[in-house]
């Protein structure tokens, strides 16, 4: 297997640290820099469109702060970069088959005022790290421990629960439009997410499993939906609005 | 004085550091939050158009390494707020009075295309730090250390001078109209740096002197003028363009 540097059994250098050694089957790789890839375009559309949002802040120091998270979001794709080109494989070349849905999902999601950019950047950014953080639980201790890391809330929830109440305590007819702009988000979500699904066979081989790693049958693939969909309904009382 | 939280002779705490003498005169006191205010604004605009002018960017590649140097940027701004708040400033206070001057300076200087952009990251980033630089001279070691960081060039350099030798070296014409636009940015730059002075008398009473401070007169600033445009023109040269 020669795609990954740190695989190899003649190595003579340090012992392999557990998990690695899944590396030397190429399809699990290829999946590994799918995800990486998916999940690195994700942090960086989401770094572009937070610094966009964050125009629509009432004040500066709102705008400064979801500036802040936008940053901290970036950090992460550098990581994320600097895992796949150690996997052997090219940054921009892994993002490039997800770039179509992410831009889609943001182009069908475009905030009209600054609430609905809050409730994007939380329950959004929730959304996706739920379901990454479901598929890393199959994979090996290195990449799921990089992925996790990556996924960390940068304050999108507290700084959002705090303004979105405050604000429905201010006005409450404002809560009937902010739920349907999160099932608006979910839904948007579930397409694009079906969509990356459908087109890419290694991801959706991976939940299948392998030899080696157990996987997921259909039952298993509906409870983790059900999971998601739970905690996207406990962000959303979080917030105050029904989901 | 009790604007300055460092400052104060009956402070029990550690003995003060070089400079900090200095923060017991209110004008003194009152001139660097001016200037650390304005360097603040600067940075956090600077960063939200590199992370807009990045949208212009022949690919991702390209656009993520701006998006790099625009986070860079983002880290400057968190640390002269943390300055500011030590000095008992409020960060957005300090910042407002030079909101107006850089956002005109950025209204008159919006980049056509990606090589617009990329003179503005370097040549005008260059400028602004050339002109802190030069006030910095006259501060205490704190306040001079941390302006001198903050203006450390986040890779604009490199990253714009080997853009842009290759972009005129594949269309020579080029050359004419990015040399024109490095006059603009430089005249659009004094207008609005013109403006500042003419408002804010503590900063320009900063550059007169103090007692124990030394001053600047008629004929340094001239001589302060005359290097900040030998420095630009020097960028420009750099760049393959005459200034």
């Amino acid at each position: 297997m020669t795609e990954s540097p740190e695989a190899g059994a003649a190595d003579p250098g340090p012992a392999p640290r557990p998990g690695q050694v899944v590396f030397e089957d190429a399809d699990y790789l290829h999946a590994v820099v799918d995800l990486l890839g998916a999940i690195a375009y994700g942090e960086l559309s989401a770094f572009e469109r937070l610094v966009d949002d964050a125009k629509l802040a009432p004040s500066l120091r709102d705008q400064v702060e979801m500036c802040a998270m936008a940053s901290l979001e970036f950090g992460h794709v550098t990581r994320l970069h600097e895992r796949l080109v150690a996997l052997g494989a090219d940054p921009f070349d892994a993002m490039a088959p997800f770039e179509a849905a992410i831009d889609q999902f943001h182009a069908h999601t475009a905030p009209a005022d600054w609430y609905e950019g809050l409730i994007k950047a939380y329950v959004g950014d929730g959304m996706a790290a739920d379901f990454y953080r479901e598929i890393a639980a199959y994979l090996d201790a290195d990449t799921r421990d990089l992925i996790v890391a990556s996924l960390d809330d940068s304050g999108q929830a507290t700084f959002a629960v705090r303004h979105i109440r405050q604000a429905i305590a201010d006005d409450p007819t404002l809560g009937g439009r902010l739920a349907l702009w999160g099932r608006r988000l979910m839904g948007e979500a579930l397409t694009q997410a079906q969509r990356v699904a459908a087109e890419r066979d290694a991801l959706t081989a991976l939940l299948a499993g392998g030899i080696d790693r157990p996987g997921l049958d259909l039952a298993a693939i509906g409870r983790m939906f059900t999971r998601i969909t739970e905690r996207h309904a406990d962000r959303m009382a979080e917030l105050g609005l029904s989901a």
